[in-house]
């Protein structure tokens, strides 16, 4: 059988052959991800398994991003009770404080996901990996802990949704634009427990850090995983992480379930209007909205070409009175090379407030929560009633570019209109 | 009457005549003062008494701190109901997001205190501008609202303990210790409802904002009120930030209630130690304490000076494994400075977490709360049982130098030991 991207990395990964979408099968899994929410509920599942070590100690990663540094004293107890199951079982991949950053932008930083990987990841953006080629997806904290145990895990097969993106993209117009048209196309239940798989000129043309913008967002279309074929470029980051990977790309002939084409060019940017992300309209049909405050950062579009899209909009400008404009790093990495690039100078001279890497207030944790009536634009990927806090609040979604450029106008604005 | 310096600055903002201690004045403020936690309260008390609006809009100040980029819905709930108030008041200076910084770090480098004024603010360690020779005091929330409507309150003048230091500071001796030291000996009640006054040599040596580290903690000894002569630094100081102050010192001849002499030629470092500030030691006595957490920051030594003289110990160094060492300056202005003088690019090759202008964790608010059994060391003002965060957490106090070593060693060290 021909197989898809996903039916293809999942073949590698079992002993059963792969024939049609919807076959269950036993796979092994290259690494298995928990973070400061959910390794305190996956360890608890572990030891209620009677498990009494991980499968391989150097392919669990445990990640205390969300509410780092500690917000209060229930997060710094879930921080201590992993930190003591990483001293207990040896895990290589613990990280806090000044090593830590967001786990979906510090795992391919570090070189411990890439083409071919089967991740399983107690976090719904798993997904990410995807961008690199590997098959990458959220699980709920008990199937992580069998994971965390066995080394190995089950799937249903999942059929795949072919994603073409034709044309050039415009100035302005970027990865975060793309996956908004289509998550405003098939709706958030459009790929419900499909894999998405991406091509097409726009895609290839995109960087690895574009890509896993995109695969980042396959769950917000109910997308069991999200996937890119490995190229030259994957390749290229991977192996300036010390890997070595090789080409990987679906079999000719594969089957689909649907495919879809878009054109890109003469795009404009998007934004996904509140309460959910295929809520998408051009910006122009936006302009005006009046904002509180701007988030840019997230395991969506928290890593340096983000950093590199809001800097040159915000440069030489000023956040407009009254808006607040959080720049949030996602790793100490990312932090660095802002530094040295002179963009998180160009962040302060603005007027922005810049954090250290955590996932913050996407997921409504800390660092710049809503009250009553306030309405914010950020790079992160969900909007949903109450996700960055009061219920009574609004959160648009966007790309840095249009994220910076809403900050200094203190409206949502197209950043080619400052 | 010869006054002291704390009965000469009320002595100029009422019509009384002050003859002793103890007696009760009607006084006009130059500034009141609220945060985010208390302004809040404070304006409830507003309203309650019927005031219509502030005695003028130029002379409150309104600093959104303590748990800034929002912590969660209630604390961003309290800053959308003050920026409301300051709105309909017309507040000058009303400060939140990227305008603001540490109340008393940021009001100083404002030009909004100084030599003689009367400032009441709804914060304990208002009494940090006594180090530019203001009478400056921490009032409940209450007696702010009542002072933010009269622009007036009232004193119990209070009787003066005079603490001279004289010598010489060794290197990695500063401001810290020697208000360590003096609370040390008196205790935290030590100066209950006294003003503190300081002088001597060590104390002409030391730097405008080494002033304000001292002044600061004057409230930890249960002083009113901790008064510096404002001399040609100070005038340097203020006239840097647009205000024309006069030099103002104590008359020759006034009563003080008790005097203290300090040589501290040959000091060591000092340590404050769980969980009162007047358990005291110097840091050859606890070396050696291991530690989960460094905090540099606060009202306390969050500071331009502060921040150098941590980044001239991290230099070249790294966190010990297994410390997290937060980082935060407390002003965007301090922040920028650092950036350009290359201190925030030092902290973060050295492993650092920097973090936007905050109280923080300080207080316990947010941005790295200690849980169970953790030990931290901060540049901070109180190591009150829980204070920053478990009740079974301890925080040992100490200058940003003993800090930034501490969090090189892993365990609490002397800078130059290192």
């Amino acid at each position: 059988m021909a197989h898809t991207l996903a039916q293809k990395i999942l073949q590698a990964h079992t002993d059963e052959a792969i024939t049609a979408a919807g076959q269950i099968v036993r796979c092994r899994v290259s690494l298995a991800l928990a973070n400061d929410i959910t390794a305190p509920l996956a360890i608890k599942s572990f030891r209620a398994m009677g498990a009494k070590k991980v499968f391989d100690r150097d392919k669990v990663a445990l990640v205390m991003d969300h509410f780092t540094p500690q917000k209060d004293i229930a997060s710094a107890q879930q921080v201590k009770l992993t930190r003591e199951f990483a001293r207990e079982m040896g895990v290589t991949h613990y990280y806090e404080g000044g090593d830590c950053g967001v786990e979906h932008a510090l795992l391919p930083e570090l070189g411990l996901v890439g083409p071919g990987d089967v991740v399983v990841g107690a976090d719904s953006h798993t997904c990410t990996y995807g961008g690199l080629g590997a098959f990458a997806t959220g699980f709920g904290s008990t199937d992580v802990a069998g994971a965390m145990a066995l080394g190995e895990t089950w799937f249903k097969v999942p059929p795949t949704i072919r994603a073409t993106f034709t044309g050039t993209l415009p100035k302005w117009v970027g990865a975060k634009d793309l996956i908004l048209r289509l998550i405003g196309e098939i709706g958030v239940d459009g790929a419900l427990y499909r894999a998405l798989e991406f091509d097409g000129a726009a895609i290839e043309a995109l960087s690895v850090e574009g890509r896993m913008t995109i695969a980042n967002m396959a769950i917000e279309a109910g997308g069991k995983a999200g996937l890119f074929a490995a190229d030259a470029k994957t390749l290229a980051y991977t192996a300036a992480r010390g890997r070595k990977d090789a080409p990987l790309s679906a079999d000719p002939g594969a089957t689909y379930e649907r495919e879809l084409t878009f054109d890109v060019s003469g795009m404009e940017p998007l934004v996904a209007c509140p309460h959910l992300p295929e809520n998408v309209k051009p910006v122009g049909e936006v302009r005006g909205v009046t904002l509180d405050q701007v988030v840019i950062g997230s395991c969506t579009n928290g890593r340096i070409s983000d950093m590199r899209e809001a800097a040159e909009v915000l440069k030489g400008r000023k956040v407009a009175k009254g808006v607040r404009c959080i720049v949030l790093p996602a790793t100490p990495g990312v932090w660095k090379e802002a530094l040295k690039e002179g963009l998180i100078e160009t962040f302060m001279e603005s007027g922005c407030i810049v954090g250290p890497a955590t996932c913050g207030p996407c997921l409504g944790g800390h660092m710049g929560i809503l009250a009553d009536g306030e309405r914010a634009i950020a790079t992160t990927n969900r909007n949903f009633r109450g996700r960055m806090g009061s219920l009574e609040s609004e959160v648009y979604l966007a790309s840095p570019a249009v994220a910076a450029a809403s900050a200094v106008a203190g409206i949502i604005a197209h950043p080619g209109s400052l």
